[in-house]
């Protein structure tokens, strides 16, 4: 460990690579980019802190991985094509070995998905990642959660539940075999956004979000901006072979429709666009599961095959409540 | 203090206002921004860390108001106008007292420089402070770092040091009467964003900074992305009445020289460009000092008034070095 670094060797050495992308990159008082004619910027800003939301002995090539990813998250949940990211960093010291593996990470995830970093801050303090994630989507075809309309069906990608899985393994509250442990926290630690998916929703969904607070509630914003209810049948839900023999339990149960750190996207579209999404998931060799439909009014109900109504009780992840 | 509020009300409540400059703000899992034909996106992030940049105790309004001035003054650099900003957010608990008063100084900050608060990120640990700026500069006019050239003016803006020179106060370093400290504390506490200079300054600088780790940390790096050296004139800086008494002192000379906090702008001109700089002055009502010039290499050598070379040891703040 090396304390002797400066700001700005610490960024020129690890936060600064080519940005052909940008009019002007990291270096000079602000980023300068050219959006695209017709086409709309969508940015979002997510914050990772140690403690909150990972361990302060995290990997940190997965932690710069991670930091990443959740943004991008967010970018596949408008269906927009990620371009640039701005990172704001506080380290409690410059450990050159840790900040080495950490923007390994970063720069892997943003080099698999075409983002260049093209500004931030690093400054000293308690471990906290700032990211901040921007994307170009063409005017008015953004998906948004406010679209879901009465009928529409509702999908998810992927399977839900493992990271949470993951998470009641390592709190003690189930007790996975070493191997499917090694499956889940892949999940956990290792989130792949559904970049592609948002792009091919475009036209197709009515709305759209990210899992990230788990599925009731990330669903919840939906129904709450779309004036609308849902019905979800809790045998339609997509889990691994890993979680389906706890779903007879409350932890199983709640790890599906409650477990955060999914990053799997819940979108609606029309009766009509079946085929279209399940085009969709042949095309991108990706899961799409139809677990219910868009009602009128009154929240989220989620029917088990016997006919009756599983209530989780609280419906997702909140950092203050 | 309650820390019953979910993170959505808290959102919500003090958070969500009204963006009729974004297509889509505060909300989704992206705010939808559409910048103007000709114009390039600026776009810059500044962390604030409690223990770091401030006091656990300080004001949180005057909090509110610094997280964004401080990336007001990176805009003001680059000569950019001001449009949207992202907000994130990590408190040690949902203090509604605290966040009412911190969210009434970011609004009236963003209210008086017209930038809507289009999205953000809140959530629980070590207090953290990270805004992200965005605004808008027609194509190929933004002020750069790396267009300083021979023979130009060195100006700077406003005065320099008295940010420090309240911290040094703080501290112990030098004793001021409780006058002297209030009109220092206030730029300490409530820096000005130099946004009019800024936009005045395009088409007139060849380069431009924002003074916030001190004028020779900040200059310097104008003469490293532009490969120039530059020689001060001790005398010629700009420092209040509260200051120049303590001009003499090594504590005064490194207020003056390597003072953090200032969020001036320093900038270069051709020398044909006095009249108009001076006229920019005129109009702003704000003082604008030519301190030295531009010449080849050799780095930043500050002469005195009897002919001798000002040397203060270290150049400036850095969080790591």
């Amino acid at each position: 460990m090396k304390q002797s670094i400066s700001e700005f060797d610490l960024i020129r050495r690890y936060f600064t690579r080519a940005t052909p992308g940008a009019v002007l990159g990291v270096g000079d008082d602000a980023a300068l980019l050219r959006v695209a004619g017709g086409m709309e910027l969508a940015v979002s800003t997510d914050m990772l802190v140690s403690g909150t939301h990972f361990l302060p002995d995290a990997d940190p090539f997965l932690l710069g991985h991670k930091a990443l990813a959740v943004n991008l998250s967010d970018l596949a949940a408008m269906g927009a094509a990620p371009r640039w990211a701005l990172l704001a960093l506080s380290v409690p010291e410059a450990d050159e070995n840790w900040l080495q593996k950490f923007s390994a990470g970063f720069f892997a995830c943003a080099d698999r998905h075409g983002v260049e970093l093209v500004g931030g801050d690093t400054t000293r303090g308690p471990l906290n990642l700032c990211v901040t994630i921007m994307g170009e989507v063409p005017q008015g075809t953004a998906l948004r959660r406010s679209g879901a309309q009465l009928g529409d069906d509702i999908w998810v990608s992927g399977r839900l539940g493992d990271a949470a899985l993951a998470l009641a393994h390592l709190q003690g509250r189930v007790e996975l075999t070493a191997e499917e442990f090694a499956a889940c926290a892949l999940r956990l630690h290792r989130p792949e956004p559904r970049l592609e998916l948002g792009l091919a929703l475009r036209g197709v969904a009515h709305s759209a979000i990210d899992i990230s607070d788990g599925l009731l509630a990330d669903l919840g914003h939906i129904l709450e901006c779309s004036n609308v209810g849902a019905g979800i049948r809790f045998d339609a839900l997509p889990v691994s072979s890993v979680l389906r023999p706890y779903l007879a339990q409350a932890t199983g149960k709640h790890c599906a429709l409650a477990g955060g750190d999914d990053y799997e996207l819940c979108f609606t579209a029309a009766v009509a666009r079946r085929s279209a999404v399940e085009d969709i998931s042949g095309k991108l060799d990706l899961p799409l599961s139809r677990i219910g439909t868009i009602v009128q009014d009154g929240g989220c109900t989620v029917h088990a095959a016997d006919g009756g109504i599983i209530d989780i009780g609280e419906s997702g992840y909140d950092h203050f409540a």
